[in-house]
């Protein structure tokens, strides 16, 4: 299976439709490039035109649907990528992820949300997902979402 | 305009002067350099000695106080590139900026917030503006600044 | 005297023993590399498999020991380097430190929890140590670890 057909399947998986416009809301854009390295910008978990889940883990939101956000966070960003490289062929390594977790001050699973998009980068880029990742903890996230994540990527061509 | 005309008429806008030393505290630098790709330390708020924005966003300080905060990184940050750089002329794109609030746990306007920031950057850059951007709302920041802000920035030559 | 004693004595120093594994938890790495540009994971204090500063700073944890673990977190990052690359003579430059502190709410003293990263960082690599740095605080990090950092790094060869 291509990896542009990973993402296909992984959406579908989700039951969420990233076919629309996904567009970085002021004078910022999504994806930025030098030489070979493409930064995105955080992705929150919003489908459309709303974030599907807001609130603070370990209160208002379990493990489970944080880690549905972060898998929502990834679809987005690698949509973007495919995008901008016209195929996820094109990803030669993820260099970095950033993990953005809206919870309670006594939450520790960071590791286990974040998991959850390592997970599914490396489902649909095979041996180019693995990455460094760096995962927090935060008071607040814009839109009030739970879960925030941007990429580094090392593209090809 | 040139770019760095409109640096100048940017700090008169805001009423503030960045002529002084903007140096960092430790054994750290303000600036770092690995090919084109230039990285900048995280920039509080302060002019010449005093941090002019502190306090929780949403509770001390209001959203147009937090804008002011966002513009003050800004220029210490463009004003580092352009020692730096001898020009601003120099920066061929602003890859990415990371935007931290130190604000109240139900706040959610960071992108306003980062929004003033981000402006600004693209009034005085131009086309070479736009950046990859992620904001978060942090729980404090060093010397009790309302904000704080880096760039990751590719330069030429 | 080489990096790689300054490394083998700081850890001395520091009374922790660093030669066992130090692996990611996930589908993640320790490091990524693109052309000369390497990605470190965020470090937390952890020895073996115990994280020896755990808590809030400025409440359960004092400056020094918050100190420790930015020292501590720093050796893991730079046996990682130097696993990775043979010797830390490798290192051409340190571009760029993210530091996070778990902290009261009030804490105003980050900068002096990454000042203690920072020293010992350019105590191991001399005139390829000073960094671009970014330090902000957070209301929690994985594990209940007081600190986390990550690198990045400009490597030769």
């Amino acid at each position: 299976m291509t990896r542009d057909q990973a993402l296909t399947d992984a959406a579908q998986q989700l039951g969420y439709d990233f076919d629309g416009e996904i567009k970085a809301g002021g004078n910022y854009v999504p994806i930025t490039r030098e030489g070979n390295t493409v930064y995105l910008s955080g992705q929150v978990p919003r489908v459309g035109s709303t974030v599907v889940v807001t609130g603070r883990v370990g209160v208002d939101v379990d493990l489970a649907r944080a880690q549905l956000a972060a898998r929502i966070c990834v679809m987005r960003a690698l949509v973007l990528l495919q995008r901008s490289l016209g195929s996820l062929d094109a990803v030669k390594q993820v260099l970095r992820m950033n993990v953005f977790v809206q919870c309670a001050d006594t939450f520790t699973q960071h590791s286990e949300v974040a998991d959850a998009a390592s997970d599914l980068i490396v489902q649909i880029l095979g041996e180019s997902g693995p990455h460094a990742r760096t995962s927090v903890g935060v008071l607040s996230l814009p839109k009030g979402a739970s879960v925030e994540l941007d990429l580094t990527v090392a593209v090809t061509g």
